[in-house]
């Protein structure tokens, strides 16, 4: 039986070395027990309270009631269960009552959650907004929602986009005003009153906790009236759902947020997805209409607190997408195994045939049938899903594991993690959203009808997983970061330090015969890569190097991908024989084979900067 | 607004030539006139009855109340006023009432009514059975059944797979007995009873129609008693649900047909499918359990009366595909000309940007919001979603003139045209099925957020496309069928053919500076098909040439949908200016620079025979 735990023992300790982190004063309580009891705790919880219902939130969707939004009681329970296991503030210091683990362990703990039921969801918004607070919030407002955060009575939101500005942030047109002459003093926060409409807004509304604390990005007019054009003008509130004191006690009083809808998603339907209205006067506080929010940080630097915690939400939902392909490649692989259908091919003594069904070219009908594992064409469905799927959670666990150094290694280590996660988190968001979607449609596949039917999970894990390539930055917001800034970024260092760690793990592989046809293939590959960068900047025209930004990220993708199924296979190869270890070593092979060279087709427009589609003309569609 | 008609014009007359079909004979009362009169029907027919009720079907899916199937009375609207429209009967006779329509007019006419709701359905599977039956049954079956098909009393269906022998025909277990020792006296053909259970048969059970005519796939047992094994053993049989007269009347007595179950599908919910019981005894007939079924053809010759019609079942799948893909193209379109949002990236005075917020990376925030198909990316998704369904239909198309060619064709030009379909039919039922499922999921991604709810039609339709890749054969089908049978059948003539009219297609395009540079690539790419169909078979092994079979359909896939752009593109050329040939251009163009490169990929384990996969142990995985 295939499960996760053994693949994520050997990508942490024998790859990633994860114990050394114990070595470190911040996790000198760990131990590889400690983390290991991290965990089966976590796997345990997602097996008992996440996985018997992810059906359940899919058919019942979330709805409201015109007060209450009902969400499934399993919901309720997989929510109480996970805020108990402490999970909320493993990352936390002792002090306030967290683990102090290292992130690396809980990014991989969390993932079971995902697998089991990934709209379930394990709280990382919640986590996400209190982690920010902790950084740019006053004592105060650490105290009394962060803490409420992390403690699970709270649970937390991420308001960004507008109806009218989905991606695009500087066009955002929440107003927040200040409340009063007396608005700085206070204790909560400069208090201002915000108008607007906020849309996408993940868990915006239910009843799983006694409150939600929602993050809410706002322009604070100019002496003018006018908002201020563009990110710059944006700044960052605390706008509970309802009131509370300084100590965190609800006062009774409701704040000016009202729920104006919910979204019905193609999946993911067990988180709620909503359109809030703020302001509008439905909850009137103090008789006034418009919401009571709190300002966090400086006024107008908003955006930058915000983005302070998108590395982290970005690494999430390449988890996400990443455990949902593993999960559909493991639901497959059973099936295959279990599912007779067919006989392999083969020669025919009687030499070529004529017959007129394709199915039974080459087969000798009296034979038993086989399981449909022994058929070339499904293993290369199952292959294709475990190379996409474990090599794309080795690369999750490698930007988690360079969070952990960002935050607790020697300086230039951590500046060098810094930047290294700057070029690597484009592709750890986009690359699983778009290749691990392809895994469960191969699950799907492997399936056949039965897979298109409801009976079996792999459909929704389709489903589920098509969310992860648009939110948190879509497919082209994430290439146009990667071409536009990430690798331009610091005169060019965070590819430079990339291509050098690239070239380490191709170094030491070259000196092994069973793996330096691969070290050599990417060596070409890494050379193309920057090649390609080079010219698509070669006008200096943003206009020229964007124009096929995603294509490049495809081919970038692929390239990181290729070098983790390497990283991984020197560590891999220097261990005893085992199923398992074969099992890395032929999907690095099939990577190389069958992946890796993709990127030419990829590469050759960016290369030439081709102009087809930036010159299209509208009427020509 | 972008819509199929002028697409089809130019297709149909301007491409094809489809006007001169009304020199033969059988055409002979047809013109331009009529052929427009049926597609002026037919897509007003699609837009008052399918289009408002897409959302409807998908909605309110069949259930079963315990004795009947109760669909939405849509369905009931709409299939009554296709049958009314003699869309049934239109490529009858005219002494069969019917219109004596080309195939090539009727295949695009039903075009419509995928692209209004793939799932309400044209009746493809009742046209399909009853043409079967008109070159395979008796003059009494015809007269029955056939003809009560076309006047849209009855409606039919094709039960071949079972629960256990899903795409293994050979492995059937349904067995058939004589009926009684007269049983070769009825008049409706010879009467056996049929035991046994079929699964994923398409509209298997409603109150649409009448009857129901399933024609059904079973074993006649030897003398022995034993089913003889593989495909040779399969006769064909009539099995109506409701038992009817010599007259077609029905005679009161239902048929000992049971449904067992509905599936419940990720999408193309219209249709019910369904797993049937046959001759279980639940509606004994003269007080005896299983179903009375009559012969059709000789016993055993059933698979081959059966795959008959395959290549026009193939053909009309691959056109649902295609036209649920131009459903979402022209969605997304439409979304992405009035949907405001961001701004074109393009130099700014003060030099290189260093924002955090991609977004606004070399943007002026100043300026208005741009309609989202003026960014590049956006062009991007558009363009290829055109170039991936605009080529397909166009293949489908030339499919089916090759049909009407085979019919009605000189007899070489006959036989070259049967040949040239049995190597082109599983490209015209893979690819589509393969990429304008991919272009459904870039019409979600136009869309963004909006794209992944269901207020907007695009996750409809990817969910819808998923199936074609499913049904009547799966991919690995199609493949293995491609180069285990098709490039290799009488001497590889199929191949040749098919590379002697790409050959005619580059010498003419060659001469032409604006196309001469996609002749030439074009030709590279047949070259390198050619060398990899002669490596994949150099052993002789159909287990080495088979290991990579979907790898290769892949890679010919691409290169005959180039052939196809680059001839469009020949007749598109020689037209005056206008925003519809720029549009077919630089569709090719797209096509040429961003597409056809990907067959390196895909050919280079071809080529090599790659054992990656076919050897991969199970335990491994």
């Amino acid at each position: 039986m295939s499960s996760l735990r053994p693949t994520l023992d050997f990508l942490l300790y024998d790859w990633l070395q994860a114990e050394t982190l114990t070595q470190r004063e911040r996790f000198a309580d760990h131990s590889r027990e400690t983390f290991d009891a991290v965990l089966e705790t976590c796997e345990r919880i997602a097996r008992e309270k996440y996985a018997p219902f992810n059906r359940t939130v899919d058919t019942d969707e979330p709805r409201f009631d015109g007060e209450k939004v009902i969400l499934p009681q399993a919901t309720h329970d997989a929510h109480k269960a996970y805020a108990e296991s402490g999970m909320l503030s493993a990352a936390q210091d002792h002090d306030e009552r967290g683990m102090q683990l290292p992130y690396t362990i809980e990014a991989a703990a969390d993932g079971f959650f995902g697998l089991a039921s990934v709209s379930i969801g394990s709280a990382l918004l919640t986590k996400g907004n209190a982690n920010l607070l902790l950084v740019h919030g006053t004592q105060t407002q650490k105290a009394v929602f962060a803490r409420n955060e992390f403690a699970g009575r709270f649970s937390g939101t991420m308001c960004l986009s507008e109806p009218q500005a989905g991606s695009s942030l500087s066009d955002i047109a929440t107003r927040a005003v200040p409340d009063g002459d007396d608005f700085e003093s206070d204790p909560l926060g400069p208090r201002y009153r915000l108008k607007g409409h906020k849309m996408w807004i993940s868990a915006g509304e239910h009843e799983l906790t006694e409150n939600i604390v929602h993050l809410v990005l706002a322009k604070i007019p100019g002496p003018d009236g006018k908002l201020i054009p563009g990110t710059r003008g944006i700044s960052l509130f605390i706008v509970p759902k309802k009131m509370v004191d300084t100590q965190g006690r609800l006062t009774g009083v409701r704040n000016d947020v009202a729920l104006a809808g919910l979204n019905h998603k193609l999946g993911w339907r067990g988180t709620t997805n909503t359109l809030l209205n703020f302001g509008e006067g439905r909850f009137p506080v103090d008789g006034q209409a418009g919401a009571v929010g709190y300002l966090v940080g400086k006024p107008h630097e908003g955006l930058r607190c915000m983005f302070h915690m998108m590395n982290e939400a970005r690494i999430g939902v390449g988890t996400a997408a990443v455990v949902l392909g593993l999960a559909g490649y493991y639901a497959s692989l059973e099936y295959a195994r279990n599912r007779p259908q067919g006989r392999p091919v083969g020669l025919r003594p009687n030499g070529p045939v004529t017959g007129n069904d394709a199915s039974v070219v080459g087969k000798a009908p009296a034979q038993p049938q086989v399981r449909i594992i022994e058929h070339a064409d499904v293993k290369r469905m199952l292959l294709a899903q475990k190379s996409y799927c474990e090599g794309a959670l080795a690369l999750e666990l490698y930007c988690a594991r360079l969070v952990d150094e960002q935050r607790t290694g020697e300086p230039a280590a951590a500046d060098e993690a810094r930047l290294l996660l700057e070029v690597l988190t484009p592709i750890a968001k986009s690359w699983p959203s778009e290749w691990c979607l392809e895994a469960n449609s191969l699950a799907i596949q492997v399936h056949g009808g039965y897979g298109y039917t409801r009976d079996f999970p792999v459909e929704q894990y389709w489903r589920d997983n098509r969310l992860n390539m648009i939110h948190e930055g879509t497919h082209g917001i994430q290439a146009a970061d990667l071409l536009g800034r990430k690798v331009l970024m610091e005169g060019g260092k965070g590819l430079q330090l990339l291509a050098g760690r690239i070239n380490g793990t191709i170094e030491r592989a070259i000196r092994q015969p069973e793996l330096a046809e691969y070290a050599n293939a990417l060596g070409q590959a890494l050379e193309q890569v920057g090649s390609a960068t080079k010219a698509a900047w070669a006008t200096g025209n943003p206009r020229d190097a964007l124009a096929n930004a995603v294509p490049y990220m495809q081919a970038f993708g692929h390239t990181v991908l290729a070098w983790i199924w390497l990283d991984v296979s020197l560590v891999a190869a220097a261990m005893p024989e085992s199923a398992a270890r074969d099992g890395r070593l032929r999907a690095t092979r099939y990577f190389f084979h069958y992946e890796l060279p993709r990127i030419g087709a990829w590469l050759r427009v960016v290369s030439s900067r081709d102009p087809t589609c930036a010159d299209m003309p509208e009427e020509a569609f």
